[in-house]
């Protein structure tokens, strides 16, 4: 009978290495089974921050090391929450919530953002497909307790019935969240991403349904915030990275619309055609790792299509697009400068793409923020007094409260500098001048 | 005249962020254009440890990030011996020493212990070819100086006319072992492998056209040396990194059997069939880094050759094969289990290795090994005495004697776990016990 | 002649083993021959953080490690202002420098804040006193230059003719403020004032008499200024450490007021002497140090008057106030409180003190502040464009506008506990509320 | 009734902020209040390095801070012995085992070393004293459980029952050393003293009434063997931290001289008379902490005995005796050297020194010693195979053999420098060779 198997615990405990949090510790058998599946493993060949590797040259880290990272902040907000006693805390939940925090980015495909704007798919479907779907996650969740994968899938899309459960991998301040930026400021190197995680850990209460934070610790959770103003705009915006995003969906652009149109591609590696076609299913998105997309490339950089080989041939020896800093261009300089650039033999569509770093899937802080259904996204972050009562923390903070959707107000335009600077006299003067060519 | 490029600077000195050295500053055009080149950049899709991330989840690092490291360190190096005003160092040599740092590794390939194996190949010699041939490197170098290609393809030979030259880059205590500890440690998150950098640069001394050790420094040696004994046990000899070596070798080396039979491979990419051929050109092995590597075995997995396509899957899906500690098996035992697991219809070339750690291109220190033609490969530490005078550092120091040769005297045993514990039942006793299957 | 002693170097560094700057480096026999005064090494016996020692036990840092690494900040600063060749920087004045950020602090007495309370003194005028008096740094800076003494008085007053150099010791980001906070994180153990040093010397530039922040930087100064208000609110402000400021300030009082009267003290060690008559003397300035101001409390422990010995031994056995958060008390209710307490045989001017922590010789960041006399105290921080326009940094980031001059608007009341606690059913219910005795 | 108090913890567990420890963890209300005592509290009084501050500026930290980081170990050691449910361990002795990991430095003097050289007094004695004697922390041990002081007493005499207990705080591998070596690293800045205490602490196991480590973890104790070794070749016996240990043995020895004459001190503060007079009682004892005994030497700076003031001054303004480095001496040479010091003035008794610093009451690592009294001081360390046989670690390990018992073969002759350079031409040739004054 399965529920016995609920006790299981590895006859000895198991640990990984990590530098972000010393070592993580494996305690149950069912853990243990999951990170040894292929689709778990398959997270090596993913990074976590795309293509952040080309500006921080350290960042080439992989979805996997930071999945066990958010099992491990999991599990420990989970024993301190068990050390304190707190009846707020439903016990029985301790398992799901560990293996949600462990296969919550269990879908994620090579360089998600890219291939999720041009493809619109979306890497939270494919991590319920994984759960629900014939695969080794599935067999070793279901044996272990039929109802596991629903539930880990619920947790994930945030209708479980214990919201407190999603709240601990899905909120302001999750353990998805405190990983990545721990472990993305490690591995870059910047060191203004790093923020006290034990004393945070040591504030977190969970009150009526959520996890709340004890008044005391609002500097912590301000400090926690800053570090996450500061990674935003240090790294994750960094116009270097934002360039190669630009490079890597303007290849997909153009291989989609090469394979619309009579185009012959002189290799198509089998992902590859699924993902252009629209037949990808659970087996070829597996197959779709980091590694596959860059030989494809590689493939790439000599076929014909003249854009085509181009763009991949500036991803793969990182020959990226410049970029200028301008104010909200209008709409009629806009044209006028797809015009010019057409002119000088250049594919505007391709050639050039401007980019408000605030169009992001991020957001500093949003206390309250709302989706279209009516439903809150991620809720705020609330203090709880010593007499229980919740306050929401930038009414509190000046500091948070002056970083909530923060925005800068510059656009970046990106483009190809050698052909401007070789055709800058065919340009006119304002065009020089905005391209800084004079 | 190229001459006068000799001192081209930067008009504005250029950062890397990076984690072990904060940041890694450039201050002259051509390390710029060198890091700029599409051979350098390849470096990138290389890890620097191999297998070692499947181990060691964090060593994603690649040899880009050490390369940058080690030019890093070198520069340091030079720029002490500046400022000390020593006359025992050939300042014109700065740049032909920066080079070398930087280029020492742009010959590796994908997994290279493995491949150079088993194809007999050699990253020096590809370096050679990199730095002479039809490449960027080869044109920014000639570039600058049209000597500037052959003088440095000789630092890095070790044929260099400066042996302190030579000595900075390829030494007991050179930029490419420091660096190399200190950023294996840093990601793999291992605190053993680390040491005080700033302390060793402070007591190298040029002398007489090699680089020396204060005698005041001494201790600092020892750290270092310790550093190293630390992380050749606990990292780089890891027997789960050393099975991930054998799955790589055996599969490499089943390939190059089929290629050799009439087998029809189902999928071949162009550089893993040059390889395989022995046709390998310039261009082939610049494509042939990990991302291909690791696609064409996610391609095998399906290739009807069982022997191919289940060492592909494990590889791919962290399978590895587990072992066994024992002493130096006889021939008559080694023969014996062969037989044996043949008989239970396992392939003992594929499914079978002895390994003895030791048998590692590493050693932790070894004064004065010389080659078989003759020449020191390697030469000692010296430690220079207020008095000049010089002695070599195991005979100054116990703890460096007595790790200088060491190594340990157990043989590991690696086999497939799966199919023999099936097949338990069909094994003699001695066997069972052998492999833990009682 | 003195002006070729401006050139003395030492002839062979000498280095400091720093935790926080891992080595301070000293190359000139001018500094090599400060740092061994009698003056300057008394600042080992002079705490850095004064009684923060009883809130953070690791605090124990002397002011003479942080002269030193004000010292090596500055060294830093002023060599890559020389590496960049930056003509607003006046070479000449290197030494200067290095000596005022060496010596800025030579002044400071024992707990500085507490006694310059009580006893309106200043250590900026004792620091002028040493410079100028008869005292071994005196005789070593006339040996080398009879124009120092004064020039460097100048500069640590902020007189000296070349602003620029004064703005390296004092400005609002100067190098005394980057060392106190990257140090005082460091032996507190917290890790929220740390941040990224290199960093900031990387973008500070010298720009028409002041030192100003390349405009890339701001996000750097963001997360220096976001350091300080986490140290502030963390640490220098800790309501533990301001108990024992206050029991501090106390016990001066007390004895002040006693040696004002008729009271014989048993004890009376002639610096404290001194410092009770106003006949403080340079020599006896000099044996003021903590070891004397702690073994006086020791010796007044066992004073007869009861409120110096109670408040004595409450600093040495770390026996402090506690304290209530409460709004701004009005007149009325501060009357009753103290009329109460005196009711139960308390002293209310010894037993009660209301705190308001904003009232500290410490701001954030506060932009342009004017003082009385009509110039400005600590400039404000100013980022210089690439166009050479400079812009006043709070006008650029939200940030640092919302922590500028902010405060919190409660007030801290101390009391001793345990004679309250005794006495409570003899006070009014308010009371007993207001003191959390219910 | 008392064992009921046993179970008495903590409303809400208390934290320390402590830079090695991140936190400290205070959960029972006995730890709380023995923390809170006067005894306690005076080791903030305490340095932990003694003189090393003189060296290594970063070194002020007390045996306040190490004694809070002994019993944070132990914690830890004992929470991991109950999480794996080992039998060998004596769950009923943890509170026994947390107050001695607390308290065993609790009789610790000022510049313990030396006092302890002079007066022949021992600080065992004194914790002994101070635990059974009329004292707040055996009021406070005694409520508690009237077996308390005699059981925490005879755990730091090593004749406790359970010697288990003993050999958490008194073994090669012990809490104490444990906190000492990570927190000295610390405070100096010296990073050669770190090893991965988690490491460690996962490897300890309870096995027959001694604490041994799993064969797995032979190299974790290598490393912390290597630490110990480099840290006391660069820190604890560093050669200026031994000549300020000798000028401070000088005065102690000169002042009880001066006192056994009829020399009348201007200056005797109580607990110096009481220690010069062989009359120290446990008040006394509590009252002679580092602030009075450098306030004592202030005062005897000014004693018209020139030996005296001329030592204290020296120890106050860190003018240092220098040293050279020589063969052991023969009897000839050092009455030699003795009278020609006397001839120019000096007193040999005090301004002559020769230091041998393997003369320690340290060792690195000495497998099995044995005391006089038969009885083993400091058990090997050892190692535990999975078949539960042990084995000695130096028989294991070629690194831990090559160090055991290990010392450097030269002497160290301690002068004052002054007095020698000026009267150089009145001293042999020969002299002058050894003394460096050609």
């Amino acid at each position: 009978m399965s529920a016995a198997h609920r006790e299981d615990k590895l006859a000895e405990e198991k640990v990984f290495k990590d530098p972000v949090h010393k070592y993580i510790y494996v305690q149950d058998q069912l853990i243990w089974q999951l990170i040894n599946t292929r689709e778990f493993q398959r997270l090596r060949r993913i990074r976590q921050l795309g293509t952040s590797y080309l500006t921080f040259h350290g960042a080439e880290h992989s979805r996997f090391s930071h999945s066990l990272g958010v099992y491990e902040i999991t599990r420990k907000i989970i024993s301190q929450f068990e050390r304190g006693g707190y009846t707020d805390w439903p016990k029985e939940e301790k398992l799901v919530a560990l293996c949600a925090a462990l296969l919550h980015d269990v879908g994620h495909g090579p360089f998600s953002h890219s291939i999720e704007d041009v493809f619109d798919s979306h890497h939270e479907e494919w991590t319920c497909r994984i759960l629900l779907g014939n695969t080794e996650i599935n067999a070793v969740l279901r044996e272990f307790d039929p109802s596991y994968p629903e539930r880990i899938a619920a947790v994930i899309c945030k209708t479980y019935h214990q919201p407190i459960v999603v709240s601990l991998v899905s909120s302001q301040m999750d353990a998805d969240r405190m990983d990545y930026l721990l472990r993305d400021a490690y591995f870059t190197g910047v060191n203004y991403g790093t923020f006290d995680l034990e004393r945070i850990l040591r504030v977190l209460r969970p009150h009526q349904g959520r996890i709340v934070v004890k008044e005391s610790g609002m500097h912590a959770v301000e400090d926690y915030l800053m570090s996450r103003y500061q990674m935003y705009w240090q790294v994750y915006f960094h116009p270097v990275t934002r360039s190669s995003e630009i490079i890597l969906r303007q290849i997909f652009r153009r291989a989609k619309e090469l394979f619309g149109s009579d185009y012959q591609f002189q290799s198509l590696m089998k992902p590859i055609r699924m993902l252009l076609e629209g037949t990808m299913d659970i087996e070829g998105y597996l197959n779709l790792d980091e590694a596959l997309v860059q030989t494809a490339f590689a493939q790439w950089a000599h076929e014909p299509d003249p854009v085509l080989s181009d763009l991949c041939r500036r991803f793969l020896n990182r020959k990226l697009y410049k970029y200028v800093t301008m104010d909200h261009p209008d709409e009629k300089l806009w044209q006028e400068i797809r015009e010019q650039l057409q002119k000088i033999g250049l594919h505007p569509d391709y050639h050039l793409e401007i980019d408000f770093p605030y169009d992001m899937p991020y957001d500093v802080y949003r206390p309250g923020s709302t989706s279209a259904a009516g439903k809150e996204e991620k809720p705020p972050i609330l203090l709880l007094s010593s007499d229980e009562r919740l306050s929401e923390i930038s009414s509190r903070s000046d500091i948070i409260r002056s970083i909530t959707g923060i925005h800068q107000g510059k656009y970046h335009l990106y483009y190809p500098e050698e052909p401007l600077r070789e055709s800058a006299h065919r340009l006119p003067a304002k065009l020089r001048e905005l391209f800084a060519l004079m």
